[in-house]
């Protein structure tokens, strides 16, 4: 799976007194990017940690902000994986105004398999190769 | 206990391109006026949770605005019960701009303790009498 | 109009430890709701405030809680005008499970029209009546 | 100046359905230790934009996630300046658990000062000086 794209319109609630999106909700939006990520690639996100236990930690967000995204506006988040094997899985995104391509930012996410217990679990084979991790 | 009264500074992520505190967010301040209400009442809300595995649910919010809060203000919230028994609270609220008493808001929440398992669960009497619930 | 329909997904962000969504996040969805039943009735709320200058601050906010939405459920907000004239509009709103139907919450906001300097300012004639306000 | 030292303590509204901290709250720490850092420069962030017309925009964000926060804990957040010109300001960041001194995040933000306009704006010399840039 080469990368997906979602929308997110900007809400009234993600704008701060600068007139522009509050730079905290981008890392929001990645979170919406992954999920839907994984739903395009087989996978409910929500099955993987209530039906499997397994939790996708957030180890390291890295986000460099281009252009600001305004209220109301549609923003297109694409997301790719960048790197993955049983133990982690890093995300790559590009967040864009989706009525003009103007690139507001790009960002990467790295975040390893835990359990319930929040201690570092191997993916299981059969969940490794549905969304094409290698 | 008559009343409490707790400090909060509005955060940048709080406020909207209004060049106010977004509306929603004297809804997460009145969270904090009510677990320092019961902290000063010497019940730690967390334990009540965790250790009590007695959950504090919303069923009800009602905020009315009387002017807007800013971005670096200090805001007093004041917060006393306003009715309680065994199986159901319900919280006043009165949020002021702390340097001039400025009146914000005003609001009142009711909750219900339940279980675990969301269900409706009655408050250990001994717990009642701590914060003085009649 | 009788009422419009809007579908949000629930984000991760929105949940809290009680593993349902924190109550103020109804909050922001309403929002969605008016923004969308604008939307549909010809009127971006983006312009009415950027181009006209007219700002729609709320003023009271109530909300019944009747049931938990959960992580990744699809929410429809159903939004409609209670009462409206120049001054003044009352928005009320049903929250329901998209899948199922199931009732998560019911609510109203009062909102007053103002002008860039935050003081109460009447809706010009021709915009009350593309939203039939009367 | 050294490093300044700011206390928050984690909301309800800011854990997710993990049961500890949503990642994307770190981020708005950080903001509350920037601000914080300001004022005891003698700078209030506030009048800096308001007064001086200058904005500090974020164009890049790192945070390395080490342990997670918990509700109602005590965060620390320690905030430096790690570089700064008259036309950009990196800070960083380390947050750790007040109670036990647990090293939870540290991160780095990097700003360009703007003017009202979005365009990039030399800082004054005047204001430069007042928190110790070089």
């Amino acid at each position: 799976m080469e990368s997906t794209s979602t929308l997110v319109r900007v809400r009234y609630a993600e704008t701060d007194q600068m007139g522009v999106v509050y730079h905290a909700n981008y890392i929001v939006w990645m979170e919406i990017g992954r999920v839907e990520y994984f739903r395009a690639a087989g996978v409910r996100y929500r099955d993987l940690e209530r039906d499997e236990g397994i939790l996708l930690v957030v180890v390291e967000v890295h986000c460099r902000y281009h252009s600001a995204a305004r209220y109301d506006e549609e923003v297109t988040i694409r997301t790719w994986v960048e790197e993955s094997n049983s133990r982690m899985i890093r995300f790559g995104y590009e967040m864009t105004d989706a009525a003009t391509g103007r690139r507001l930012a790009t960002a990467e996410t790295k975040h390893i398999f835990c359990g319930r217990d929040y201690k570092p679990k191997k993916l299981p084979r059969g969940l490794g190769s549905l969304f094409e991790m290698r």
